[in-house]
């Protein structure tokens, strides 16, 4: 029952019917509606995901398409959480903007259809697996950390005041700003409900009781969290991905590609970085408890931790300093003028360097808060993660959370307090064992 | 002769008509056309202002009214710097808002003409005076702080995200990030030129030739005004005035009002606290060699300096802390939940209480580093000011301007050194003095 004026919601019959009165998508699939598969995959808290598989058309057309419909509503509560289908709009502008920034890692949209609030897109074939479920079975990839390092230096950095002229990153903050309703969940389920008495709140009971307690009177954890909430709602650095933990990203051992940027908005760049970070430590916490010998997926993601957050400094400001160079930002436009920065100005080069160090030192700091932030919600808010959920023994999955829990609050009250990526890996380490 | 498709320029018989035309307007200042005398006002650097004036009509029909028209180029430079009229939206727009929140010290907007670029508002009629001017001529205002810290707390608290719920907030964002033209300006004449070679830079030459140079080659000083500048292109905390020094404060002994809002957007509070302390602080420095014995101004001048920033501080968290327990602040919207920082939370009140002293802080450190940046904008860069510019002398000019400059370099550069305002103050005195 869609809401009135809304879209109608399909189902597989009705996500194939829709492909095949599309032409030019299902040329895409080869054969005819007759000789299609649908199925309904999504597994994420939000939106409806049909895969429409067809006999192939060639190389060139792989037989395959994803359709995703955002309904009005939150699909993990139901009617009684209504969310705008607008939401699918910024997704397929995200998409499209970040395929433009970094095509290697994001895929190809084929159509958004705002009446129906549908998008149609690249499927990514098995041995795709979204990252979180690959996580959770062990296994470790090699490339991850230069290519996550990739997106997000890329998308980050050329969405950013630091390389568009400040008239067209005004511009798209304006656009953006009108994702509020996707905004206000994330305002609500990471920075909000979690500290205090919320509706949907759920944990680890009796067992984590007291820690949540504690939680709720944590004058340290509530302040730091709040001015995040105001850099989260306040500092619009660059357009970001909005929810980018180990669920939105397919991965094969070669391949890495990021999805589902329906919560996209013009916020700080930390959030970004900070959600992917805090991912890979809520695995790492509950790799203690997950099936197997995990000693070399924890060094592994311990590494990833580290390299993704250098990788993603090096070609930023790679990216950041040949902008420059370039000339790229003239007048009033982009942040660092060639007039003022550029190597023909004097002391130019070292005064783009210092400048340089002091945003990535602020982006570090921010970056850790919200990784702790985003640990934070994933165990005592509303949606938690498959890493630690997988872990039926309640008294076992407790500790790991407890661990995590703590180490979590570390990393939000005291971002400030890292010098670098290994520092952080080596408290991680203390707080698995200790 | 207006831009193809611009609005027509008015002349003082113009501005005339222009009321005539519209009854509503006639009737406040009473008699007819014949009876209205025109004067031309306008002494800012961007627009066109017209004071109408007629016999009046009673106590409530003052008899003058005053006609600012936006022209799509900057006034001081001419048709060579075009700049967008649609400022004349956003000048509206802002003083409604403005005067929603403090009207007390925000005139009457009667009419926005969108296709003419006119305002027409309420006039402000002798012994009103430009701040600027009477502080020239070595005025006191013993009420101006109290009044300007209740203009920068009403209207910087009530319109931002601490206050609004985030979707209200986000939508007034998207509004105001069109107003990009004049942000831009400011991106380069306060943040960029000043720092490098640019072709509207002046300086008192070639006195100041020496401090110019050691500026441009000044790495932390170039550092730290690009944090700024960072901070102002993506820092949307509220909808600030824009251009808030004493040139924007029409003032009476008993009354204060900001005008010419202009440049409103959203950006860091600080920004407004921070124009308004850099030029109370060069009328200080300028002080020595106006006319008169100035040492009673300048005591009031630095009192002024503390007790905006203390009182604009008691009035914003006052209100920011009666927004809490209202409980206004409902679900995800504004930053601080009832649920997590009412008095009925654990810890509530000290968790606001903490939350309060380090936003304050920032915004503390924000102010003092955008008054550095303003004070060195007009000094080195395109518009100086009249309380410098009026001293003929040029060497003891350049003296005034030199420990203006130094001041201001250590404001922009150890904006975190001080503890409070009582601390800039007396660094303001020994840099008088040294």
């Amino acid at each position: 029952a869609a809401e009135a004026g809304g879209p109608q919601a399909l189902d597989q019959e009705g996500a194939a019917s829709y492909i095949e009165a599309r032409p030019e998508l299902a040329a895409l699939l080869g054969g005819s509606k007759a000789d299609w598969s649908v199925k309904e995959v999504g597994d994420g808290n939000i939106n409806f995901v049909f895969i429409v598989e067809g006999p192939g058309a060639g190389p060139e057309r792989p037989g395959a398409l994803v359709l995703k419909q955002a309904l009005p509503y939150v699909r993990c509560v139901g009617e009684a959480w209504p969310l705008s289908a607008e939401r699918a709009r910024f997704e397929a502008a995200a998409l499209r903007a970040e395929r433009a920034c970094c095509p290697a890692h994001v895929p190809e949209v084929m159509l958004y259809d705002e009446r129906a609030a549908v998008i149609v897109m690249q499927y990514l074939a098995p041995p795709h697996l979204v990252l979180r479920k690959g996580l959770v079975a062990g296994e470790c990839y090699p490339n991850l950390a230069s290519h996550v390092a990739t997106f997000l230096a890329n998308t980050l950095f050329k969405t950013s005041p630091l390389c568009l002229s400040a008239p067209e990153y005004r511009a798209k903050v304006a656009e953006y700003s009108r994702n509020s309703d996707m905004c206000a969940l994330t305002e609500q389920v990471v920075f909000t409900d979690p500290y205090g008495e919320a509706q949907y709140n759920r944990w680890t009971s009796p067992q984590l009781d007291g820690d949540v307690a504690a939680l709720w009177a944590d004058t340290a954890a509530k302040t730091a969290v709040a001015r995040l909430k105001l850099k989260f709602l306040s500092s619009a650095q660059s357009l970001l991905h909005g929810d980018l933990h180990t669920g939105s990203l397919m991965v094969t051992m070669r391949e890495t590609w990021a999805i589902d940027p329906e919560f996209a908005f013009y916020g700080p760049i930390g959030f970004d970085v900070g959600a992917f970070l805090a991912n890979l430590l809520l695995c790492y916490f509950a790799s203690s408890n997950l099936p197997g010998d995990r000693s070399g997926q924890r060094t592994w993601l311990l590494e990833t931790v580290e390299s993704v957050w250098d990788g993603f400094c090096v070609q930023f400001l790679g990216l950041w300093s040949a902008h420059v160079q370039d000339g790229g930002a003239s007048g009033g436009g982009s942040l660092c003028s060639p007039a003022v920065f550029g190597s023909a100005a004097p002391e130019g080069g070292r005064s783009l360097e210092e400048c340089q160090k002091a945003v990535v030192s602020d982006l570090f700091r921010d970056s850790l808060g919200f990784a702790g932030a985003k640990m934070i919600r994933r165990i005592v808010g509303i949606a938690h993660v498959e890493d630690l959920e997988s872990i039926e023994d309640a008294d076992a999955r407790a500790g790991c959370e407890r661990r995590a829990l703590k180490f979590g609050r570390e990393l939000l009250v005291n971002s400030g307090s890292f010098k670098d990526a290994r520092a952080v890996t080596e408290a991680a380490q203390k707080a698995f064992t200790g």
